[in-house]
């Protein structure tokens, strides 16, 4: 069974392992059981006819006495490009709106208030070929571009959030590129853009030849349907970036990603899981689908030769809640659209119990790091 | 099949997956698989007799030309309470010094370099019952008490660094009681302490009734063997622990816990896994064993009745390495020894290859956690 066609770690699981044992094994992987969200049949139907794969999972708070039910329903689209890497960039990106455009179209038949596209949606990931062209002519503004114009209209149209991770080019300041999410309000309007704060020099991708690390700090979006953030791929990988986020108010956070499997699968069950835990948030973990073929060969720095792909993109978005469950990964070869709806009073009684935040000591945090930073640290090293 | 009798997830997924599936949910859940340590057959006849569950695993890192590989055998011991929790202190204490001290012997076999036992260690875990007595008399000196004294002469007698938390008082300090973990060099010498940053007030546990936050700040322990760190149970649920016991240089962090099933499984297998990735460095999560039954009932503040346990310490130590591969768990049910072989050089790989240190942008989270904790703090919120 090679690493590609291997459908999901919870199709396995489910096949296999007798019912006895089952939901004990289900209670340690993934937490509190949720109920499966109901679905309109015309949405299923649909999500048939299209051919992706669609699921909801239902997160529940205990009822309180003074606060009513925050609910949310969320949407994480995961999918695969569409045309080949060399068709005519234009015809790329509006192949790739058709495609998240009729996904959305089910999200909003089964109610969903905010959407999150995966990273640079509108493209093939295609930074680990190192060429300018075409790839930078992908690039768009994130406040009056071809795709955020699209993401307007859908968001009117559907009153829905939408955080649209692109590939932007900021005129303003030089025309420089960045990774970027545009988080647009289900108004219609552009409400802000939040920029990837982490850039990996890992593996087939130094995106710094790209783009540079964000400037927009870690700035919270209050929607109409609570507070959300964007934490782009790499940035997962750093536990204070998610703190961060968490601190200026952030109720869900998502990370659209792009991430392969020979890198980084074994840790991706981990990472925005442990940052809903240790936040006292959700968090929305989203990675494209399938492989990527570029027309030029390139080498990886790996003593292999060169080749056109650079592995494959296993999908498996999830959704992890504060309170340590999560739902199943979408699958790791089909297209999808994963729905959650979250009660976000769940994070303010999970800090409750948990008291995270109350015993973070900070102040010490704040002090310990500033001073380890400084060229002249000495680390705390007893020795006999 | 109820929690306390379910004896691994390990076992379960070997018993049903067929293999064709099994090495993709290995290598999806394990990351890369690891080699099993080949353990000395008096070693495995003395477990067997012992009634405890010996594993042994290998953690390899790539050769290096001007490196040699720098490997340490590590030891995680986790263990059920001997006699009854109202038995004489002092029985109690010596029953678990001749248990722990039996496994240790198995350990020294296996050519263990480094031990560490589970949180307060010499005693049930009683602080759940807010009773002074007898539990305050399990409180020793960590430099000059009766079970320190017991580990240098192990220590010396094995040539193995051991880590041992206990319930210390602090002579000096106005008597005072700490959650400490004492580390003695294999040369037998006390190396010093480090005691537990942060403090529970979490369903049974207000331990604050008994200690405070320990003032040893991220103190590392050069030792022979490597740089070591303890992070004490509660202090894994805070990212920012684990970084600065790796910002002070630590290769290995220990987690001695004690935390039971229904509270905080689904996070076991998450929290001290995302801190070796996320600080390129090894850590070791240990948890008690087994039902502890006290004399006196108690109330847990869920509005359910009193009681005399407070539920299933589910075991299940593991390792975990800086490339995201991880050990299986020991059993749920008994009491063990897990042995991890480490290639220390393994973290410095992993470092340059994912670089989340260079990419860490420490400097910005300084300041902006300097900024968050005060009391005027704005957070940076965008509204439409």
């Amino acid at each position: 069974m090679s690493e590609c066609v291997f459908e999901s770690l919870e199709n396995t699981l489910e096949t296999y392992i007798p019912d006895a044992e089952l939901g004990e094994i289900k209670r340690i992987l993934y937490g509190n059981e949720l109920r499966k969200l109901t679905l309109p049949q015309t949405a299923l139907d649909a999500a048939l006819e299209k051919d992706f794969v669609l699921q909801g999972y239902v997160f529940e708070a205990a009822p309180e006495q003074l606060r009513a039910p925050r609910v949310v329903r969320v949407g994480l689209i995961q999918n695969k490009i569409i045309l080949p890497t060399d068709a005519p960039v234009l015809d790329q990106i509006i192949a790739l709106h058709k495609r998240v455009g009729e996904i959305v179209e089910v999200a909003a038949i089964c109610g969903v208030n905010i959407v999150c596209f995966q990273e640079a949606w509108t493209m093939p990931f295609a930074f680990c070929t190192r060429e300018r062209e075409p790839w930078t002519e992908f690039a768009e503004s994130a406040e009056d571009g071809f795709t955020t114009h699209f993401c307007q209209k859908l968001a009117k149209k559907y009153n829905m959030v939408i955080v649209s991770p692109i590939l932007e080019r900021d005129e303003i300041h030089g025309g420089t590129l960045w990774n970027t999410a545009v988080v647009v309000s289900n108004t219609g309007t552009v409400l802000g853009k939040s920029r990837k704060n982490h850039i990996p020099r890992v593996g087939d991708f130094n995106e710094s030849t790209y783009y540079m690390e964000g400037n927009t700090d870690h700035r919270v979006f209050q929607t109409q349907f609570g507070k959300i953030a964007v934490n782009i791929c790499y940035g997962r990988h750093h536990p204070l970036n998610w703190l961060m986020y968490s601190m200026h108010g952030a109720e869900i956070i998502f990370n659209p990603s792009a991430t392969v499997g020979a890198l980084s699968e074994p840790l991706w069950s981990i990472e925005a899981r442990n940052a809903a835990i240790a936040n006292h948030c959700f968090t929305c973990a989203i990675n494209r689908v399938g492989m990527e073929y570029f027309k030029n060969e390139f080498t990886s720095g790996d003593g292999k030769k060169a080749h056109h792909d650079f592995g494959y993109f296993y999908g498996s978005s999830y959704v992890a809640a504060p309170d340590g469950s999560r739902s199943p990964g979408l699958s790791r070869t089909q297209d999808g659209l994963l729905i959650a709806e979250l009660d976000l009073n769940l994070n303010q009684q999970s800090a409750d119990k948990w008291n995270f935040k109350m015993t973070g000591r900070y102040e010490l945090y704040a002090k310990e790091l500033a001073q380890a930073v400084q060229h002249d640290f000495k680390p705390n090293i007893v020795k006999e």
